[in-house]
């Protein structure tokens, strides 16, 4: 096209991007500064004490990477293993088999662990597999599946993979900002996210964590790690202390502008606010689906609160619901995954889409288009449970 | 910090990024949409196509990585190098060294070719490793080094390359939108750009083009590409034609608007246009430099119009100079890299920063600062002869 790019304006309720708050996409629209100029260099170290606050951890490698979640999963990998190690991998979704591709190619013996999908990861089935495969170096898991709405207890996990001395890598992707994570005192190692989750920011860069026993790994691996781009031994070094800074590559500078204005509004809400306010907006939701019929896919006490995988009805053309909501609503939901592929929508209520009004407004819509397709549904119903949710919904 | 970044607002004259089309800060502060709305999906077809014009050829496989330039740089090398490959790496300035690196990592056997630093990549010396080492199955270069300010003949470098059925990997980072680049016409097989030199656009997407018979030697791999985010068998699946996508990882949906916003004004501007502004700028600001009596470290048949590397004159602090311009002038230039540095400055004029009113600015800026440095320079000589070539100059 030969003309300027207009979006329409979507209410995002997919497995990501979520809706971007309005003060981040001001801050990206501010003037490009040079990456080695002083100010600049104040905004990273900024940048880096924010996502320390979001992960809840002192460790000092602590940044974002320059590149999409996808990017923070293999750095994790390929700078934490190497060829003919053992890595236990948890799969109960499309993640965690994205992992084991990964680390696949970094010349890693996966010990390849499947969950059902829809479930959490088992830490039983994890401590056999380590029990039986005492080389382990590492573990593996996806703490929040983006593609089937489940919770893993990462902490649970990561002390089942300390028992047998392993490495945790983690991913955060979905959880970062939007449900408990302690990144420290859970004793996770290498932690990887994304920014356009529960974090309210654009796509684009992958929050990244290291505990200095992971480091320690790295500085004593035998080979080179086989990225250079994503060595973190290099990609420190870039964002290390401001005297000792050494050029790496060119960040990505108004995607840190957005960043940091997305971790100041996190911030200035409060985490354990933030976790809370993605918890009653579920709750809302999921009274409201269950009063339009809808049923989760996921058990109650493994349901991710910023996630909602529900199980599309007998009958009802999964796809054609969709674009209708995309067209007539402007509101976008997911499809399912992989082996869930046209069996259940994903709706999200990630960072700034978790909100009351998404929720009525998804609930309204989705029952009108529902009851188009024949089945008996109420709007008013729903929407009342939900509201009812909101009006008593008290914080843990 | 706890309160929003507000930069400042500078001239970017470095070796980028450069400053940035306020239409593509607009751009990109429109509402973010899913990355896989169908509206989405056009503005990446539309991409795609503004990319093949910027690098002038029909190559299918053309879009932009999710990732700075240098992911452009690895995802070249790790899809076209196998271990033990046998691979000429020309260097002449800090990105060479890089291409080595990286091909290292991927496990080829590096034939390294040094030229000397300001210097163009000599045919001869190349056509003699080729002559050398006929095992050789890949050339790689940099067209325009940013390090040195010097441009290399790489349709004459392809074209030995091509004798010796090798192919060519060039870095086009601070070549495209900036000076004659004809990918197709050239023979070039692998060519990976940045945004945030010569496109007017923010950092952090590097433009990525590859030849049918590079896509060929990808497919017939004996290895799996070591990188699961930069395989372009997967990548091309995501970007791929509407209708057969398949998800590889989320785009970076506001950098990707900013990026479009940029190619069309690339576009409106038109190619050839665009050169000779870069031209014109380059030798107004060439004309003041000159009369301001810095020289420049590269011999005039082989610099590049978008970046001019000038020798710090004795007995001058160039580090106290560059902190001055920022401070008093909000003005950035560009310090030596590697084995340059402390001995040269790099002024650059890409993109959106190639305007005449930079090239006042910075000769005025420069001239007070050297002034008082107790070198006598004069002003208005120096404004004099640039404005000459302004008024003057004819495109070729």
């Amino acid at each position: 096209m030969n003309t300027s790019f207009v979006p329409p304006r979507r209410i995002l309720m997919g497995p990501g991007p979520s809706d971007v708050a309005p003060r981040v996409l001001e801050a990206m629209a501010r003037p490009t500064i040079g990456h080695l100029d002083p100010q600049f260099v104040g905004l990273m170290d900024s940048i880096k004490l924010h996502l320390q606050r979001a992960f809840d951890t002192t460790y000092p490698l602590t940044m974002p990477v320059s590149g999409p979640g996808t990017v923070g999963m293999e750095s994790c990998l390929v700078n934490l293993l190497e060829p003919d190690d053992v890595v236990v991998v948890c799969q109960n979704g499309v993640f965690g088999g994205r992992l084991k591709a990964m680390a696949e190619r970094c010349g890693a013996r996966v010990v390849h662990i499947q969950d059902e999908w829809g479930r959490a990861v088992s830490p039983k089935r994890l401590a056999s597999a380590l029990s039986a495969n005492p080389m382990a170096a590492a573990v593996a898991f996806v703490h929040a599946e983006t593609s089937t709405g489940a919770l893993s207890d990462a902490q649970t996990l990561a002390g089942v993979a300390k028992e047998y001395d392993c490495l945790t890598i983690v991913d955060a992707v979905t959880s970062l900002g939007g449900s408990p994570l302690h990144v420290e005192s859970w004793g996770l190692d290498a932690v990887y996210s994304g920014t356009q989750k529960c974090l309210s920011c654009t796509p684009g860069l992958s929050p990244l964590t290291m505990s200095p026993r992971a480091r320690q790994v790295v500085e004593r691996r035998r080979a080179p790690v086989q990225s250079w781009f994503m060595d973190v031994s290099l990609v420190t070094e870039y964002w290390g202390s401001g005297s000792t800074r050494s050029y790496h590559h060119t960040a990505p500078i108004n995607a840190l502008y957005g960043l940091h204005e997305a971790l100041l509004m996190l911030h200035e809400e409060g985490l354990q606010a933030a976790w809370a306010r993605h918890k009653r907006n579920h709750l809302a939701l999921r009274a409201g689906l269950e009063a339009l019929g809808l049923e989760f896919i996921v058990p109650a006490s493994e349901r991710l609160v910023q996630l909602n995988a529900v199980a599309v009805p007998e009958g009802v053309n999964e796809a054609c619901v969709r674009a209708r909501l995309l067209k007539e609503y402007n509101l976008e939901i997911g499809a399912g995954l992989g082996v869930l592929a046209g069996k259940v929508w994903r709706i999200g209520l990630m960072g700034y889409s978790s909100r009351p009004d998404n929720v009525m407004a998804c609930l309204s819509a989705l029952s009108r288009i529902l009851a188009d397709e024949g089945l008996a549904n109420s709007v008013a119903e729903a929407t009342k449970e939900a509201e009812h949710v909101l009006d008593t919904y008290e914080s843990d």
